[in-house]
């Protein structure tokens, strides 16, 4: 089976990796030169919206998946004429837009911040006055990694701030006073079978992700498959789903949806009996789903900017380095560590020393 | 760091699915079109023999190293000139013939089968005589999967059996009445450091290996770290090397050994806390050592001609599959499966599970 991937950057790298023993091969359309997941397949080097070679993937492949959301629509009705396209345009169309995201929340009866949709700086103005501060406002499309956002906390930062996120469509989210972040990742085939990893703890630092946990009889795990449950099947979707939350006052309020593997499920490789790489093509392909339990207590650290001495990284016992091929440049996920230890102590321990291996 | 492998099989696949997460890239020379690791490098399609070829592949790689250990000595002389080369030349020099190999055995005090050097069909006669039957008469070099060689039970079995193997150099070895084949892998680093995983035991067919089971607290595993540590000495090696024993009366019978990364031991790729291949990565590029620890209980069984069916051998719990990419034939080794399990009850029913589909 040949499986065409949208984006060839390290999420495309990881599912060949994970794919590759399954049978399959994989060809990715990305316009970067160097795109890391290139060396693990074909690499067709085309922009997004490029018919052509569209076309040509679509031709050659069985289905086509995505690596990211921020896909064109067009890109995705284009392929859809011709191949399977998993998850769906639809999926991909609401995943894409804040708007559409916290609306399905709302209607799906999933707690989320106050939000309002935000198409001039009067609507933001009339936005804040209900909403109150803090608040953040984000670019509807195209944000990650803390880019496209921006949080107000004064009555002076609200002033020209449309203007200063590029005059685009945005959304104004109630600032939300959480004690955690969690996310779920879960995974659902062709055939609607539904399967949940353990909720992962997140630290982020200027907006990136930089320590994922992944946590053991979590008392909210039930209720975050529920509300996760939920979108998975109002979108019939099919694949990885990565769903992040804020939690306040002992629940959880839902933050986003990633329809893709994500960051935070990169422990798994390791940590899970399978991992979310091997269980998305599972889910795309229409094989059974594989275990979702994990193997130990498990961590995942993301190297940001470089990745530290390869000699120094795997002298660390309980750890398993994933260096992403890309060039080096400050702010840039480069690779990660993960960690996969007998017993929480350990884990903790361990923590610490990859840690001090990022700060040197 | 940029690995050139001499051959391009699935053993060469499965280092670069190691390799790949630690920031290495891979160069295969491979004659074969359809060489199954060519997806995850380059390839250069050449003759080993090729030394245009040999030279771009020294000029583009940091280090070489094999997964095969029939390379002509030529070829590794060559590539020595230009760029290190791991295992050594001597090493493989020694493990490419069957009769080095068992003088090295001697030499060491290491307990194997009696043995004769066989040039003619005199030589043959003498050696029988002398050895007796049954035995078995196998081509020095070139030999594997129980290609090669030949049983003699009888005296008729014996004429003409010289050049029934083609007049090449042979060895004739004793019979050895074993109750069983275990194998040991090993690793050493550039520095001397030494580790040894689990004892294996090995189940063959038709010449062929079918199931390895790993062992937990084998009373042999110290005599065979013992043995084992003695060649890894002797030849300075650098890498993965396995060590083919016979069982014989509570003992050990050295059989053979592979320079390489080895069929028995696949089942640390999801077994181990590190892989057999990223061992010997791990060693070759003069990086630490990983832990060879298990990790619960492990098996690999072999898919020999052809993989069953994706969909039912990923149903199957606690199963993950290696599809090597390759045509299927009959005798073929195309894939395999790695069993990881709790306890050893859980192990022996999913094996039955997995060799009920290989005989379906």
């Amino acid at each position: 089976m040949k499986i065409g991937v949208i984006g060839g950057g390290q999420l495309g790298r990881m599912l060949a990796l994970a794919g590759t023993p399954l049978g399959m091969n994989f060809a990715f359309l990305d316009p970067a030169p160097d795109a890391c997941a290139a060396p693990l397949g074909e690499h067709l080097r085309a922009d997004y919206g490029d018919q052509d070679h569209l076309r040509q993937l679509a031709d050659e492949v069985d289905l086509v998946t995505f690596e990211f959301e921020s896909v064109p629509a067009e890109t995705v009705a284009f392929l859809s004429q011709f191949v399977p396209v998993y998850p769906s345009a639809e999926s991909l169309r609401i995943a894409r837009d804040r708007l559409f995201e916290k609306s399905m929340f709302r209607d799906l009866g999933i707690p989320t911040p106050a939000f309002a949709d935000i198409l001039s700086q009067a609507d933001l103005d009339a936005a804040v006055a209900s909403i109150g501060l803090p608040a953040v406002l984000k670019t509807r499309t195209l944000g990650y990694d803390g880019k496209g956002q921006k949080v107000l906390r004064t009555p002076e930062d609200v002033v020209g701030t449309f203007a200063e996120l590029g005059s685009v469509p945005c959304l104004l989210e109630g600032f939300v006073p959480f004690t955690g972040e969690v996310s779920l990742v879960a995974v659902r085939g062709r055939d609607g079978e539904t399967r949940f990893y353990p909720l992962v703890h997140n630290t982020h630092e200027s907006g990136i992700l930089r320590l994922s946990v992944a946590s053991q009889g979590h008392p909210l795990q039930a209720l975050a498959e529920d509300y996760v449950g939920r979108v998975l099947q109002k979108l019939d979707y099919v694949g990885v789903m990565a769903f992040e939350f804020f939690e306040v006052d002992g629940g959880l309020k839902a933050n986003e949806i990633a329809p893709r593997v994500h960051n935070s499920g990169h422990w798994t490789i390791e940590g899970a009996e399978c991992s979310q790489f091997e269980n998305h093509l599972r889910a795309v392909a229409g094989l059974p789903l594989g275990s979702t339990a994990k193997v130990g207590e498990s961590a995942m650290l993301n190297f940001i900017g470089e990745v530290p001495a390869v000699d120094k990284v795997v002298a660390i016992g309980d750890c398993h380095l994933h260096h992403y091929g890309k060039a080096f440049k400050v702010g840039r996920k480069v690779g990660h560590a993960t960690l996969r230890c007998p017993d929480m102590a350990t884990l903790e321990r361990k923590i610490a020393e990859v840690e001090a291996l990022i700060s040197n």
